[in-house]
């Protein structure tokens, strides 16, 4: 297209000089001809906002796979969604595919933090392609730097604030897709301070193994419970990266550690499954470790300690609250009666507090051994 | 930029009327105006070529990152992943993503198979948006179906075929990323009648399970040789998926079992870490199970069962080239010295075949016992 505009500007040059209706003409060709594929083009990039999600099986609706999760009995309600708020920091090679995975489910609002820039501003660039692939998601960009004092000001307001339309209140879970630990240790003081779970992400210098991790301020280790044992010492990590060498980096290991994040979210946020606490990615052997890691009670961040005092004080509660849910799920299933034509094999916890009729029992001896031998000759041979 | 290209259509129908130079400067310069944008993104879409992968950390070569595995450690010569051809069958929620992360992995040539439409034909627009993503790939779309005989045959002689450059002889691995039985059997019969090794992937209907599987004609089980539990019976699988209800499907699953799948297709190509023979993931408990299967002597494979013949009979041959190749790495370790100040802190192999001065032995009696804790206790106390 690039070609037919200056050749436009060529014609238009000429036509100065000199009146000439049959360039005009060819002029207006050229332009009709450019029309249609820039036509075509935009109307690929933005399909128009769906209402509500729905589960009808047409090309116009690309909710209809995720929301067949819920009649598969997968999910309970796929829809709600729309009612949750990711912040996604980083937006590299995990944050990106994070990213675009929870644009694609349909995630109601995504905020992304990054502070390098791709000719615009890494998180800007993300939002465009995002809201091309959904324009269903509320997205927010934040070109920010953490770790400074005004950054971590900005992003633990915006990790509080309410949205635009007044519906949503903070963020309902934090993936952490940084690179290095300083950004770590400002997200987990972040998350700390405010309460909010998180989930870490990660990925070796060689590429070849990641981790992802779950972390509840105050019921699980926070990241500085267990510092990593090596770290980067008097130098800035993120320097010590970009000069010269650069760390190895394999999209497959991006994937792969961005989708099991990005699931686990999933789960955490719509209730199906198991959340993992850690789970780690050896791709050499396909090896995928996990563990649980409890809370430090000597961890060096007080925000953690607080969370975890306040945990502990709430442990009766929650205890009662666990009895509670657990009665009323006995008493419910007490009540569940069986359809037509079929009988219980063994008697409900209910029937053992009524009488029973008398039951004679005795050791078993010998006779009894040979009445049943006999029984199940006879059972063989039928 | 369309209502920009409609406003000059205005001007031109406008100026075939009435000769008026202001108009034309007007014209000139909303066409200048659009120039750059379209010449941004056109220098945006595509990078121009690579001749040779580079190690250099700059901003220009994408493939620092990747040729850093090789000096990590982790491969011996990257670059070989150009002279490698992969075979994708099937490009939905897993092939297209497997596509992408061969594609940006620089991997040499990739051949795409589907018959499916999106618009254009599936592979065709794949071909689009890979060639975008890095055009140093030499992209084949075989838009056709591999289960109807013509597309049988174009399939079978599309994996023998030279490429166009007369380097490559048919293609290094066959992925097969399809979503019903009767593909997959014609994939399984492709490559055993070539003798051609492939990987089976595949996602559950319920979208939260998926496995992948490396299938070595005549050395592992072969897709026919256990066949699956339940299969669609009497019906065309397609057409029950596709009309009024939908199986579920998963960013997240789709974009692990891909990554999976490549990562072990990379393994495989350029000989490091090990590759599954069979890996599943389960994504509500994060549990991903492994097994090996041996062939089925009594497979309903004709050519399964002739490859297996011809494995047995190479085994001799195979055993011998085993047993020089450890002997010859002895021999080479035997020849590496130490540097200096490195003593060994045992012997060697070798010198256990040379005589050794007689060490006194005997049972530990209770002098000895008191001699060693005396002398535990002196370092305890220093």
């Amino acid at each position: 297209m690039e070609e037919e505009l200056r050749a436009l500007l060529r014609d238009l040059d000429a036509l100065k000089q000199r009146p000439d209706p049959a360039a005009i003409d060819r002029m207006r060709e050229r332009v009709a001809g450019m029309v249609t594929p820039v036509a075509v083009a935009a109307g690929a990039a933005a399909r128009s906002k769906i209402k509500d999600m729905s589960a009808e099986v047409v090309d116009s609706n690309p909710y209809s796979r995720l929301m067949a999760l819920q009649r598969m009995g997968i999910v309970d309600n796929y829809e709600r969604i729309r009612d949750y708020s990711v912040a996604i920091v980083g937006i590299g090679g995990v944050g990106s595919v994070a990213a675009e995975m929870l644009t694609r489910c349909g995630i109601g609002r995504l905020l992304l933090y990054d502070y390098d820039t791709v000719g615009m501003t890494k998180t800007d660039a993300a939002v465009q392609t995002l809201s091309g692939i959904n324009p269903d998601v509320a997205l927010e960009s934040y070109s920010l730097n953490i770790t400074t004092v005004k950054g971590f000001e900005t992003f633990l307001g915006s990790l509080k604030a309410r949205s635009s339309d007044g519906h949503n209140t903070g963020v309902d879970l934090v993936l952490s897709c940084v690179d290095n630990y300083e950004a770590r240790m400002v997200v987990n003081q972040a998350c700390n301070e405010l309460g909010q779970t998180w989930m870490e992400s990660g990925v070796s210098e060689d590429a070849v193994s990641g981790h992802i991790q779950l972390l509840v301020p105050g019921e699980t280790a926070c990241f500085a419970c267990a510092p990593p044992l090596v770290v980067a010492s008097g130098v800035d990590e993120r320097t010590l990266k970009r000069e010269g060498v650069c760390a190895a980096s394999l999209p497959t290991t991006m994937g792969v550690v961005a989708g099991l994040l990005v699931q686990n979210a999933l789960k955490y946020l719509l209730k199906f499954g198991q959340v993992s606490p850690y789970l780690g990615y050896n791709s050499l052997k396909d090896y995928f470790p996990t563990m649980e890691m409890k809370p430090n009670p000597q961890c060096s961040n007080p925000a953690c300690v607080q969370r975890q005092k306040e945990y502990m004080q709430l442990k009766p509660a929650r205890d009662a609250a666990a009895k509670a849910k657990m009665e009323a799920e006995a008493s419910a299933a007490d009540e569940y009666s069986l359809p037509e034509g079929l009988v219980r094999e063994l008697p409900n916890a209910d029937s053992y507090q009524e009488p029973v009729a008398p039951v004679t029992s005795g050791a078993i001896d010998d006779d009894d051994l040979e009445e049943l031998q006999r029984q199940l000759d006879a059972l063989n041979s039928s």
